[in-house]
């Protein structure tokens, strides 16, 4: 029975998230449509991590079995085939050792937050980006930041019903940067806590407004306490980048 | 009777292109009604170049004429609120003096043309992007384009259709830059004739493939025959991203 790694492209909009849920439309269950008309066999994909409804991914990963051996290549364009019209793209498909499991081998998962910081109303970006109006001092969410990054407990960005068993994670990366009206975030870390990023980025905001100094968002993370955060910033700017293995 | 210049983005894939035109949408029409809307004034708005069906803008220019001496920033928002959901903003709005013409006062337009060089279908970039599949050599694609710039019989790639006195343009810019799958095109000139940069890029992609040397774009060029163009790359590629005056 090979295993297959594909690292799969989507766009977030019209999805209730990856995950499968009842009456709701996932990128899972699209995913396996395709495979099950392109071999008959529905396979559910697992994915490495699942993405809230909104949420893009340039790079999710999953894995699937199949009963034939099939060459990847054929895999690819067979299900690439059956995903249209869907906005959902499989980039790779590589054969994995029966032992890769895509969640459970993952050893890093990057996401990057896109704002447009503007008045005008995004049109060309729409639900790909968070536009703010009032002018962001990156430079200060660039410095806030870094009060985050290393290995503490993240409760104060954890979403009510996240299930982790800890709220101790390492945080690798969480960089800001400007260019012209755009401001880039990007987190990397082994694993995230529910709402994680998003919540980050809410209270990252706060502090390029001014709202909040720095320094207020390292009292914030240590009071471990989720009524300190910032409103959690919308789905639309999220992008599942890239898993490592 | 004050004029403003406005500065406007646009998603031009549900467009039949800029120019109003019967029994199709266009971006015209649209920011007409807007204004309509907001000051019962119908005036159409003059842009500084048409661009055709699915062709978008980051920066178009274009110049409206009001009764009333309303502030700029009041213009703008009242033009944008009623736009929506149209996928067009209006970026800036200023007072412009009344020689200012969006057309005939510009002194260089700025386009870019996006390939995105991949087998994979596009998703978050679909109807944004010209999908190629084939590998492109962009560095043999940046050699070919230095053959076009400068003032020449631009005949081979103008549209059977244009309306311009003259074949004879300057071309300013043509670079060809790739960073990982995106292979992107700027132009620049005073002026462009009908379909220049999508013929242009049609040719270039040969080049990127192959199947023509650098040398050929040249070639082509001096032959001043529209047969010689490469088959013209889609609109979905295309943005005017600035007009400088």
């Amino acid at each position: 029975m090979p295993r297959y790694k594909l690292t799969i492209e989507y766009d977030g909009t019209p999805f209730a998230g990856w995950q499968m849920q009842a009456n709701a439309p996932s990128v899972q269950e699209r995913v396996r449509d395709a495979i099950a008309a392109f071999c008959g066999e529905p396979f559910i994909p697992r994915g490495a991590g699942r993405t809230d409804s909104g949420v893009h991914a340039l790079g999710q990963v999953a894995h699937i079995d199949l009963a034939k051996d099939w060459p990847p290549g054929t895999v690819l364009k067979a299900i690439n085939f059956h995903l249209k019209p869907a906005p959902v793209a499989i980039l790779r498909c590589e054969e994995a050792l029966e032992t890769f499991d895509a969640r459970f081998s993952a050893k890093a998962r990057h996401y990057r937050y896109r704002i447009v910081n503007r008045n005008a109303p995004l049109v060309i970006e729409r639900d790909h980006a968070w536009r703010v109006g009032p002018p962001l001092d990156a430079a200060a969410m660039a410095e806030a930041a870094r009060h985050l990054i290393g290995r503490h407990d993240f409760t104060t960005f954890r979403a009510s019903q996240c299930q982790a068993k800890s709220p101790l994670k390492t945080l690798d990366v969480l960089s800001v940067e400007r260019s012209g009206e755009a401001i880039t975030i990007e987190a990397s870390a082994r694993s995230f806590l529910h709402h994680q990023v998003r919540s980050m980025v809410g209270s990252l905001k706060l502090v390029g407004e001014g709202k909040w100094a720095p320094d207020d968002l390292r009292k914030a993370l240590e009071a471990r306490d989720r009524t300190r955060c910032g409103a959690m910033a919308p789905a639309c700017g999220l992008y599942l980048v890239r898993v490592d293995y």
